[in-house]
């Protein structure tokens, strides 16, 4: 088994991902938000990188099916319904909609993602979920990346200990030395050892958690540490991420 | 204090580093090779990003007074006098000479780095002498940067594990509380509990390693982890390394 965590999309190459399972993550907020929307009824979420993409994708589908989503900076984007809080992806607001997001760092890794077979939107509100489905398509010799969004082109702890913990479920119990880790699994596996199984604690000791709570997203610091919450784990395939394809 | 480490160049903004102190690391293997060089007697060393810059540097410099070095994929860039090993930089080789060098990550990470005040080159091999001089130049209220090379724009453990070195050492014992670290410098730190104060340890564990000693550079993959066999800190300073500024 070989397995591969990147802690930022920044340099990863197309071959680093293809064709095997990748695993996105981006706890604040992006992916724990998609997670919330696809759980709640949104018939799909389609990530857009740039805003005027986002609004591009939505004039070409039917108007009363499509919400705009996503953040600059934290904040909701100017015209947009919905932010990129998990909170509002109610079953109300979001069932049986499309929701088209652009968000800083979350959306870009995920278009990132798109050579993987499969891409799974991971978070610790699905954990358990995505742990299963991808034990069932990984296979004994398989390969597998965990891609975390990190945070402006930068390092972020709470997606690092996130890869740690998904690493950590994946690994067969007494099979490490077997696993072909890279330097980065390596270092996520050790924030485990500081951190152990408290998604809470990894994600208050995080730059982004300090930002979001000092700009009153205190609510969604905590949203997304809600560990196996959902049962679902969103697929990204043709565009589009959504729950056909899953069994979980 | 403040103290950002950054896991890569890739994603670094000139005001993360403008105006503060800067420990550019590339363990395996540019700024212990540029170490070495320079304490057995070169005059300068002058990092090049791309092969052709290096040759255009080195033309336009007196003809016996300069080497060329560097390496792609590990290997000595064809044509070059050397290669990218600390034990190629004897005092008979590059005594008295300016060394224009260029390797993958290393050089170009220096000249990312060329905002800082100043621009320290560190490694196992100059640690103490690395860690007193950034000590004097810090202050109290200092804000320090430490930028790993990095490995093709991925995460590299050898480097991480002495980013944490130098973070751990700069911290005022008992003060960890009261410096804001980023979020790099939180998973640095961590890695010392894996690998204590062993450097051989950390450096053999990384993948760098294992590609150099598979290309039959084991011993430079030794000569990295010499824990202060120098006593001098090359300085980066209007595209040249020396150690002219160097009181340590």
């Amino acid at each position: 088994m070989r397995l591969s965590v990147h802690f930022m999309p920044a340099g990863v190459q197309a071959a680093d991902l293809a064709g095997r399972p990748v695993i996105v993550v981006d706890l604040l907020r992006a992916t724990s938000t998609i997670v919330a929307a696809l759980a709640n009824g949104a018939r799909a979420v389609v990530p857009a990188v740039a805003t005027d993409e986002a609004i591009r994708i939505a004039q070409n589908l039917e108007r009363d099916g499509v919400l705009l989503a996503g953040e600059r900076g934290g904040e909701r984007i100017s015209g947009f319904a919905l932010g990129n809080s998990p909170g509002e992806m109610t079953p109300e607001t979001v069932g049986g909609k499309i929701v088209v997001m652009s968000t800083t760092n979350g959306t870009p890794a995920i278009r990132a993602a798109e050579g993987g077979t499969p891409v799974l939107i991971g978070a610790a509100t699905n954990f358990a979920a995505t742990v299963a489905r991808t034990r069932a398509v990984l296979g004994e010799d398989g390969d597998l990346a965990i891609l975390c969004a990190g945070r402006e082109r930068g390092f972020a702890l709470e997606d690092a200990y996130a890869a740690g913990r998904f690493a950590q479920a994946l690994i067969p119990v007494g099979a490490r030395r077997r696993v072909a880790l890279n330097d980065a699994a390596i270092a996520a596996l050790e924030l485990i050892k500081r951190y152990g199984d408290k998604w809470k604690r990894a994600v208050a000791a995080s730059t982004a958690a300090r930002e979001l709570i000092a700009k009153g997203f205190k609510e969604d610091v905590v949203a997304v540490t809600e560990c196996d919450r959902y049962d679902v784990v969103p697929v990204y395939a043709d565009r589009q991420i959504t729950l056909q394809a899953s069994r979980a």
